[in-house]
């Protein structure tokens, strides 16, 4: 397989060490050839499943999933990440409600672990807590495995925060690398990354912001665009001009749907909450007041319902790059005349798109198995070689 | 093993090739060839795991269940065949809420099946419901499949729906077969599938529909008997006149569970609900007319309570041929005097029975496991033969 | 490895013959060799694990979890045991409701059971219950083993009943001959089994009855201690005199913590119910008196509070043997200031055993899997060192 053999030899340029016996939180925790090398790495295991190729690192194992609101795609995406390499899952649910902290983490975390080899966890519902959840986690096993209580070190893996969502925004990223032929073609590519009306409320931030947060690092020219009063987080919004600075892109915000998708090659409107309410109503939920959280509720719907405009049109997609950008969503969208009445993106464009956002999801569990066996294995490109050459049948025949 | 080969000697003469990369809807869809040939496999299986031999066909990859309604039985009969071939088990649990057609469901069964080899769908309570949706979810995995989005295209059990039960029903032959030595003893052979009574409310037609469905081509003579005004789907009790003319068996219908049980050589008893009263109660669910759902439960439990002389007594059975027909149910059933008050079964029958009973579901995993195979295996015959040959143990010694 | 081979040795002249194909009910009915074997295996698991060393013994087989009680730390302890050894985990959900009895019981254990190699029962909250119902589930699986059923002996785990919690006490043992550098060190040191107070109800009674009848087999001197009408099972209490007397050890009790604590070499400082309470308690879940239960707990919390002094402070731990006690507990424990305002033990202590307490509740996962492996494997010795010797990667390298 000379094609197989070349990507590894790509692999094998990149300097990724760090990422051995780590976490996965922020993409711009990450180097460049880090993410190149989960990329590199996700693109193989999926090679060697369509051939039929076993790629168990485990021979036995645990995966916990720990999410704290329900996710059905994020949780069979986690769990096809695990079972690809050989974990079995195992959830842990929660509940929505606030999680303790402390003595209670520190104890739950190293109790559920005594088999883990990954923790993946989903917390973005709380603005300042998701992200500091998973670092109290991920230092309570880091320490039971240091004083002998655990005998592996899991590795944690940011399933969505309040800041980032990593596994999406690289998976989204991984989708554009192939739709356009390679991460060296994606300089100077526009990508708008806007507003969209929803009726539903409250949708988490960690999308807008992880695509913002990564898409910056490659040279494109990303621009945000959403109504006055959706503001995200403006450290991901610092982070996103210097990023794009370093990389020879640009970051721009607009008011103004109609000039984010001008000329744009990739466009990705979707809804999201303005980052002050998320704020507000994560202090509500912290004093447990549910009817200031009804009002909250009640005020935001009425606030999105002045934005029914900002729905991906047929005629929206028409001015972008020669009609044709690559429309991109994280699914489930709001559908205007299928899913609600009115919603995100028009029937149409939708339809024409199915395709390649199945596609576009369908790069989650590689993604997320990448980042695993980043994590567990010391030298990737020798095991990959070795699975390849030893070609054990994942389907036996 | 002489045995075992003779067995797959038989099997090499059989024609199933469609089966292969196909689904599992309906047994009326499958040639008696496919259907014998399931029962073979099936038998393959339980004997191979009764000799220690690993029979993991898979080394990763999931079997996703999703079940419509609480179910305890179906739900480890599944988990056990996913279990036999090497899948691990995820659960979609979507309760019992009417489920969303269309995108939704389209876009739901290909995020769910990146890994997946198997879906396993139990859909029975809404009339002209289930079978369709199993369709729906089987045409979109496939069209993922075709497109790339999935790498292995998963294969769709139908674990009951509202037209047929065939992993009931085939288990229920399998466990015949046996107590007959063999299936080319049946032919002549009297089943009594008749209604019983039991005090609770809206049991599905799917079992009697299955088993007429299934026992109509094997030369049985299948009598079907029900107080007036529970008859069952009218496009099914013509299907079996058919099958039985072509089998050179009969199909006769009559109100008399005396008349039914008089020289069988197998009966049935067993609640269900009338057709017309579920199509009723599935029309209110659309409507969401919980009002009128309990006022139809509380007609059908009268109309139940008088026919508390449809129980299977040691009288009945007496009657049956030289009194000594096998009695079978799917199971749990309403025993008069242990589970309920007044019942389908006299106790003293069941217990007779019961090791009998046991075996009868002991055989759904198995039957599951080889529906799976063939769909999944190009060459059956081969890989058993290779499986046995290796004689890799299931548990290490 | 010598340390590894001098293991098997030892456990080449142990007589554990009994525990092949059987359960593990109570400790008290193994022989103090049984008990040694599974202290012997699980720490040769632990070790294999260790060094990277696959201990799967199942290349496909379920292991059944049944709770009647919500169980984070339980069930992630079997999950990890089941994986450990290479089953796949099907938990069995009932909820706290009464469970049915006879047929019902009978049936489903069966029915749960076709591929099941071993199931895991947590039932502690009725008293002259939960070993009752694991008994009656372990003769329905044996029996459907007998009869071709099943095709194989689902072995049964006590995960907590109404009188011991053997995984609990076995994982508490373990620990302490870690600590004390063998099971030859034991004879003659001081454990004080006490009472503690905590703001929350109803805590089961198999933690302190566990811990003395089985630390009364190592000719230690247990004390028992708690507040007047914390009465523990007489039975429990009579045992743990008369196995005292055989090993060389002593039981006393006395209704002083500071008497239990001094000079001690362990102390196990933990709340629970009284017997009495407990016996009245399922008297009326039995009736269905939701009134008279929320009656009692009112009752026995403020019987609690009346005993705010029964905390394991500073002052307590300095008047152990050197001021140095190991501190034991199940976890989770209520901490003064931390989990509860007044509790079992100060934060300070708490504090200063963490990595202790954390590596005691370890050996949990590993005593279970132990217990499964000597009822599954007719030659542990020669398994055991034929695992070393293949060395097969529980992570590929």
């Amino acid at each position: 397989m000379n094609t197989f053999e070349a990507v590894l030899k790509k692999l094998e340029q990149l300097h990724f060490r760090n990422m051995y016996q780590n976490d996965f939180f922020l993409t711009w925790e990450k180097s460049f050839e880090e993410l190149e090398a989960v990329f590199t790495v996700a693109d193989s295991l999926r090679y060697l499943r369509s051939q039929n190729i076993s790629t168990r690192l485990f021979d036995s194992g645990l995966g916990i999933s720990l999410f704290r609101d329900n996710s059905t795609r994020t949780r069979f995406s986690f769990a096809s990440a695990c079972n690809l390499l050989g974990l079995e899952v195992q959830d842990l649910d929660e509940g929505k409600s606030q999680i303790a902290h402390g003595e209670t983490v520190r104890e739950t975390a190293n109790m559920i672990s005594f088999m883990a080899d990954v923790i993946g966890i989903r917390d973005d519902m709380y603005i300042g807590k998701g992200n500091a959840y998973m670092h109290e986690v991920a230092d309570a096993v880091e320490e039971g495995f240091r004083k002998g209580v655990l005998e592996q070190r899991p590795t944690l893996v940011n399933l969505q925060c309040d800041i980032d969502h990593p596994t999406q925004a690289m998976a989204d990223m991984l989708h554009i690398i192939h739709e356009f032929g390679g991460i060296e073609n994606l300089k100077g590519k526009k990508i708008a990354m806007t507003w969209a009306y929803s009726p539903s409320y409250g949708k988490p931030l960690s999308v807008p912001q992880g695509i913002i947060g990564l898409m910056t690092r490659m040279g494109m020219d990303v621009v945000l665009a959403h109504p006055e009063g959706y503001e995200i987080m403006s450290d991901v919004e610092e982070l996103a001009k210097k990023q794009a600075k370093e990389s020879g892109g640009s970051f721009t915000k607009t008011h103004s749907m109609a000039e984010a998708f001008k000329d744009a090659d990739i466009v990705y409107p979707k809804s999201w909450a303005p980052y002050q309410a998320m704020e507000v109503r994560t202090d509500l939920y912290g004093k447990g007041d549910m009817e200031g959280i009804y009002k909250l509720e009640q005020e935001l719907l009425m606030q999105n319902a002045q934005h029914k405009d900002w729905e991906c049109t047929e005629e929206l997609m028409a001015t972008t790059k020669n009609g044709k950008a690559l429309y991109m969503h994280c699914l489930p969208a709001d559908i205007s005349g299928v899913s609600c009445k009115e919603g995100e993106v028009a029937a149409s464009v939708f339809d024409r798109y199915r395709d390649e956002l199945y596609k576009e999801a369908s790069f989650k569990p590689y993604i997320i198995a990448a980042m695993i066996f980043l994590a567990k294995v010391g030298d990737p490109v020798a095991v990959l070689r070795k699975l390849e050459k030893e070609r054990k049948d994942r389907l036996y025949k």
